[in-house]
């Protein structure tokens, strides 16, 4: 249903049909509320996207589900989506910054001996430093303003004493965020991989982060949370403005229209939260946050090819780049076999000549000849503006955190970065939908 | 005027009635384009704003021109408003981070030998540094990546070894971006530094850009400039999205009037030009540049004594505190004499009675008593969310730096943001002004 049809009051109008906001409209319908989602693009979703890409449906966005993602498993429990294993047997690849690609097995890639007990130690630094986070205030804690006072690249140089040892730990931020380790607080570093339990849950795949996929593709599970809203589901009904007095809100969209609501949820990225016209305006601590929450540049290529010839040589399909464009690689096939897709993120934009190229050095002269390949850049979308999350650069948390999901009078915030548990991830996503259902109640 | 009376044409529409769009708009009028400012606030003059306090005209905004702003200085005698020297005789102050109190005169506080050594040779490598730096591409050179990934913080840590100059310098960074130093990248401290002329360039008051003020107040400039627009100013008139084609461009206000133009000229900070409604939207990497531009969080309080009080003491009615909450002070006594006005900035919110019990710790008792007070958060301000200017976090002007004076097709960007001599400064939004203007012609 578009906006034609938006019925002018609701109990609660929550913006943005992502796994947020759709798991937060749901919560709220099962109390008996009457709630209305506006969502601005055709589909629903947010930052899980599937589509049909030589014949198969593909994944360009949120994919990946693992342990400890305790609400995810629940959800897609809930809704009749298997879950099926990451394919993760053979070598993983490694490509140097030189070029050179060396196969490893693990989570991470082997090195020299020097390099191994460089990065180990610096492993251990930054899973102790992580432990010192309180992932539900990391602004609090007396070590907080010297951690968000120096970029994660800062300490990454004055951390590690060899080449490789710090070209492989930023590579894998590089992956894990899709910036730049320099434009990070190191405190958000730690956040997050407190957030997910530790640095190698979310590096890993067994046992880790990337663990588990889900059948049909992660846009399943926004889709059969829309179902179960119907037409209190509005697409193509972007939201414009809000405005609030002491008893009630009233949401305007892109074509004019106004829903009076008690409550609003607003379950987009920050940076979107950020740009709707507040009447009366934001309190200052609020929009200081938002104005310095960039969303990081993940871009994802996808590649289908007649089967997953790599498995054949002995390859995962995994690769971790240093020389670029693409930061990291994984097997992405359906589970159904048949068809093989690679999954290709890179968090700059580069022609496709390039990644194909990469693949090539990577898996070999079949990696240049995908069947069909789709890409989605999420900084050129403008309903998500990047991802896979909003990056914390320094002095954010301390200086501007709280304001992340303190409501502001009858305004809450939901959405994956307003997580306090899996920050950036779908579990995060439908955690922070839940803690929202449960602040407007 | 207001919105009620806007016309639904223009060759030009002109986005905010700052100095930049101000000085753009009349440099069009004068050659012949039918051209349009569209201010949101109900008065001009953007980040400058003289008001009324204790009978006499004060400053809330930028205030201050000196040598090397030449088209501010061109820009004052074009409008009959004299110009005259910031209060510079006495002592100056320096309140220690231990809540000492230090008289010194000249740009630089006195230290121990020690520390002013120290100073002396992070100053020396900061100029030196600056000097590597082209203004109007500081994301180019090839230190550039090295100086963009890592924080001014950062660098003062690693290059000050002595605790009270880099204490000082501190204060000097916190004073001058209204930030704390680890907020900035080391590269865009430079940038600024040499869009200036150098670092004692924008910290002195003689021979600095403290050195002079406007008669009658800064905000002066704003009014006269929009006097001669007449009632091509509206006031009251937030733009709320901008539509464009390969033909023209749809400007639409708060309140829904449109105005069809073939050009328009956005010269609002980064962070809220962002916030409009671009349709189509704007590519990535402008997105990704307003993303990550937050403002200063420069707050101004202005304190009315029935007397310049400190001037009898001995004192300037400068200081620079390590203390806070206020970061410097400066006599902002009317030219007319009569009235004592003393500024106090900064960088984050504190109460008044904090304000008054610091400047009583400086200039005595006498201090805590003043006729009237005013004060404005920028950050407070919807139309501007912040002050002196835009800060560049790591890695921004290397990576997205290139699209923050590029057009997009119809549309032109202005400020003093886009500025490459005086980034920041009522100067550099004069010459930003100048350059969309003839970018426009």
């Amino acid at each position: 249903m578009t906006d034609h049809h938006t019925p002018d009051r609701a109990d609660v109008v929550v913006v943005g049909a992502g796994m947020a906001g759709l798991t937060c409209a749901n919560v709220l319908l099962g109390r008996g509320a009457d709630v209305l989602v506006l969502e601005a693009r055709d589909h629903v979703g947010g930052r899980t996207r599937t589509v049909e890409a030589g014949g198969e449906s593909v994944d360009l966005g949120g994919q990946f589900i693992g342990p400890g993602q305790d609400r995810a498993y629940a959800l897609a429990a809930e809704l009749g989506i298997e879950v099926f294993a990451t394919y993760n047997a053979g070598d993983h690849l490694m490509e140097t910054a030189a070029g050179r690609v060396r196969p490893w097995r693990g989570t991470v890639p082997r090195l020299s001996v020097p390099e191994t007990l460089d990065l180990a130690q610096a492993m251990a630094r930054f899973e102790r430093l992580a432990r010192t986070i309180d992932p539900s205030s990391p602004w609090t804690g007396s070590g907080a303003a010297g951690l968000d006072g120096q970029t994660l690249g800062g300490w990454l140089r004055r951390t590690l004493w060899t080449t490789g040892g710090r070209e492989l730990f930023t590579a894998a931020s590089r992956l894990l965020w899709a910036c730049e380790p320099g434009e990070l607080s190191l405190l958000h570093a730690l956040f997050y991989a407190r957030a997910a339990g530790g640095l190698r849950a979310v590096m890993a795949t067994e046992g880790g982060a990337q663990q588990d996929r889900l059948d049909g593709g992660a846009g399943e599970m926004a889709r059969r949370l829309a179902a179960r809203l119907g037409d209190r589901v509005r697409l193509a009904t972007p939201v414009r403005a809000i405005t609030r007095d002491a008893s009630h809100v009233v949401v305007t969209t892109g074509s004019g229209r106004s829903v009076r609501a008690g409550q609003v949820v607003v379950a987009i990225p920050p940076t979107l939260a950020g740009r709707i016209h507040y009447d009366p305006p934001l309190p200052a601590a609020r929009d200081r946050l938002t104005q310095r929450l960039p969303m990081g540049g993940a871009i994802k290529c996808v590649l289908v090819y007649g089967g997953p010839f790599w498995r054949a040589a002995g390859f995962s399909g995994q690769a971790l780049s240093l020389r670029g464009p693409v930061d990291g690689v994984a097997d992405s096939s359906p589970r159904s076999g048949g068809r093989g897709v690679l999954v290709a993120v890179m968090h700059r934009p580069a022609p496709q000549e390039a990644v194909l190229n990469q693949l090539t050095r990577l898996f070999g002269a079949e990696a240049a000849r995908p069947l069909a390949a789709v890409r989605h850049d999420w900084s050129a979308d403008p309903f998500s503006r990047g991802g896979y999350a909003a990056l914390f650069p320094p002095y954010t948390w301390t200086r501007y955190g709280p304001a992340v999901r303190e409501p502001v009078g009858r305004i809450h915030w939901a959405g994956s970065e307003t997580a306090t548990r899996w920050y950036g991830y779908i579990d995060g996503a439908i955690r922070s939908g839940e803690a929202a259902a449960e602040a407007v109640l």
